[in-house]
């Protein structure tokens, strides 16, 4: 009976633990992408998390653990996101909008302020946490561009693209699609996320350039009216 | 006799102001690329100029004052560097060599350790100085693609090129030449950096995508061999 007690007890402990963990990580996730690595101290974070600084501690040996965590477990929840469930193209489908629907899901997933807030200050960080700017490069474009250059092999081994190098055009791929967005919201802020529309319109025009590069040479739609009704 | 005496020792004051000025902006600058705007003091870039912190504060009236002063002249003079003198193209040469001369002069005149910083510096501090993010959206990106943009039409006209809307192609072509260095140098740090020889062969596809898009049907040589000796 007391042992049935004590084990319910550590349970509790344990959970209750798990609950200031999260606590303590959301509200870290929060001041850092608001004030940056230096501009956040560990009382603000135990304040917001509504615990005590020695509760924070035991958690986290320091605030370069807690930041490495945070920035990580961010990284690797963002890229999860951009690669779960891509379909393979079906034969006799329309490969130009099979690559606009691909760019403008990444574009949707990629362009959050949360993800443009993080890249910002990963970048901001590079001198004093070159790690990190290297996590979020592996598992951002890096994963994205593998990931692609695989797609882009097959749809090459299918004779529906003409590629030699399927890294460098997925490079090409991703940059097109990415970057103009990107680095407009690196540097204008997230004001300058693009809503749907332009971003389905820049999908479309950078998978234009993309196929007139590597496409088989076959005619395919040029849409020039105005940008589709996004799907999602 | 007095007043001329009075005089050249005005010279002689303005003279030894001048000097402190720059090896203040010379030191502040040193600081912040490589400790960020939190993380440089006014104390530390008196030392480094070996003036008094009273003689950094009648210069320049804050950290601010000193950061933007600091980040503007650089964002300039980085500008200017990449738009002097770019020729226009002769009728008979190399339309691909032309651009890929554009495309590798961009990206040496870009690609350098301190831009690097500088750019890596202003996204991190986007949330405090959005103002300096949106002055070097517009003396870099924005001021390139205009200025390609000039230049596109000009070939348009000449019916060289196949471009309706030249100022999206001048963003396609920008992107696809200087988005994968720059955001491997803004994530993984100036150690990845390509060599001359990686910009040069950088460029050259890049070009090759964008001719594919943007040329007007007649074949152009495409180089598969090894990267060409980059000339400059």
């Amino acid at each position: 009976m007391n042992m049935m007690a004590a084990t319910v007890s550590d349970d509790q402990l344990e959970r209750r633990s798990a609950r200031k963990r999260r606590a303590i990580v959301e509200a870290a996730a929060k001041l850092f992408l608001q004030s940056g690595y230096l501009g956040t101290n560990m009382d603000e974070v135990a304040n917001l998390a509504c615990v005590s600084k020695q509760t924070v501690y035991k958690q986290f040996s320091s605030k370069e653990t807690l930041f490495i965590e945070i920035v990580t477990s961010m990284v690797n929840a963002g890229s999860d996101a951009v690669h779960d469930a891509v379909p393979r193209f079906v034969d006799g489908a329309d490969l130009a909008e099979y690559l606009c629907d691909y760019a403008y899901r990444q574009l949707r997933v990629v362009l959050t302020p949360q993800l443009m807030q993080l890249r910002r200050m990963v970048i901001g960080e590079v001198g004093r946490f070159p790690e990190l700017g290297a996590n979020l490069y592996k598992a951002g474009p890096k994963r994205a561009m593998a990931a692609f250059a695989a797609t882009l092999s097959d749809l090459a081994e299918r004779r529906l693209l003409a590629i030699k190098d399927p890294a460098n055009a997925a490079s090409h791929f991703n940059w097109l699609i990415m970057s103009a967005p990107v680095n407009e919201a690196m540097l204008l802020g997230d004001r300058a996320i693009p809503n749907r529309a332009r971003l389905r319109r820049h999908a479309e025009q950078g998978v234009r350039v993309f196929l007139a590069a590597y496409g088989t040479g076959k005619k395919l739609p040029v849409r020039s009216g105005p940008a589709r009704r996004p799907r999602s």
